[in-house]
């Protein structure tokens, strides 16, 4: 299994390159095997497939895997959140086999967009995804809320698709009953790849509608005490209260 | 700021490499220095340091790009995550200054963690720091306490030092008040690097004095689903209640 980072081949581990150049078979969702075109080989076979079929092509790498093969099954961003590693441990469970299954990480969404803000992930977090797909909504805003009350950094994943429209405007207003509406948000879209969108607003702003939010955007909002400066999102670490000359 | 993942150079990004090699300046923690001791020239300006000194590490390395030099401050890790990527905006903003600054992240922690321990991270996560230098215990609590009721994995960073024993045991007492004892616990030491130790445990397990937990762990706690197979701990994303093919 094996991350491709947010997009462009400099992004991502020479481990990474390696496995996918050595595989025998490449798996992966059809965007992600787009941005990684230029590292595939003639020989090799890929099982591409569009959203939504991720069991099938999970199973598939298996199949092929138990059959003695060596496969790279590819995710955007890191196979270990959010996305396919989880899947593939199941399935292997539930067929019964025991295929040696290695992980290379790779960087998730969450650090290339923190990235691209500034330094909005500097103190505890909590990463949720707004999808309701495979988790009831209530769950979602329990965690929401708490996550607020906790006063932690949060970091949304799927905060918006075509069937999507609403969520993270609920998400906003359950937030804001623990936070300060001028809270500092960010939204980055595309991150590290063309049309790149990157966009500071305020927890209030945060309404949907006309930040472009789609569902290759992350949003990350700040606690209590992140701050913008300069065209970037900051979230102290706490230095400022230990060192005395901070104020010099 | 040059995040080099979790130590060896294959997992770091050729990004990362080439603006390490292009530097005239290298600032950063020794440890991790050393780690990319491999990638340095003969001409760089190093500035190394111990630990506790990150203030002034990050203020030279700012002077010093201010002064129109290339400086490459190298983080363990990702520098967006728990890391110096803050700092310098801060230092900066004190100063007064607005050099230009990219941030180049790296696998963090907890995604390394997460890779050699399964798929512990499929599913909504909160990061706490267990460390009470900059931040008060009380609030670290009231994080800890509010992320076991929301049912997030936790994954629990600085979960010990040489001065800060007994953490990790309050941690697993507040956590265990929301989850069962049995719950699945991963503890990952020096990740990706020689003498790496992965342990499995139970939450009630955590007692911090029998697995060897030292300033170079990270610890992930399951959620109320996790589950360990095979010796890899997994959360399920919950795609056995979409998929009816699942039980066949």
């Amino acid at each position: 299994m094996v991350g491709t980072g947010p997009g462009p081949i400099d992004l991502m581990a020479q481990r990474a390159i390696d496995a996918i150049k050595k595989a025998q078979a490449v798996a992966g969702y059809r965007t992600y095997l787009d941005l990684i075109s230029g590292l595939l080989a003639p020989g090799q076979e890929i099982i591409g497939s569009g959203m939504m079929q991720e069991v099938e092509r999970c199973q598939k790498a298996l199949e092929l895997a138990e059959q003695g093969k060596y496969v790279a099954l590819v995710c955007g961003g890191d196979p270990g959140i959010y996305a396919m590693a989880g899947l593939v441990f199941e399935l292997a469970r539930v067929n019964g086999t025991h295929p040696e299954i290695e992980i290379i990480p790779g960087i998730s969404a969450l650090n290339a967009c923190a990235a691209l803000l500034g330094a909005p992930l500097m103190h505890d977090f909590a990463a949720i995804s707004l999808s309701d797909l495979l988790t009831p909504w209530k769950v979602i805003e329990k965690r929401l809320r708490l996550a607020a009350e906790a006063d932690f950094v949060i970091a949304l994943y799927n905060p918006a698709s075509k069937r999507r429209q609403g969520h993270l405007k609920r998400a906003r207003d359950i937030i804001l009953e623990h936070r300060r509406p001028e809270t500092p948000a960010g939204i980055v879209t595309g991150a590290f790849r063309q049309g790149q969108s990157i966009r500071l607003a305020s927890l209030e702003g945060l309404t949907g509608d006309n930040h472009g939010v789609n569902m290759h955007s992350t949003v990350i909002i700040g606690n209590s005490r992140s701050f913008t400066w300069n065209g970037h999102m900051i979230t102290p670490r706490g230095y400022e209260k230990k060192y005395s000359y901070w104020q010099s």
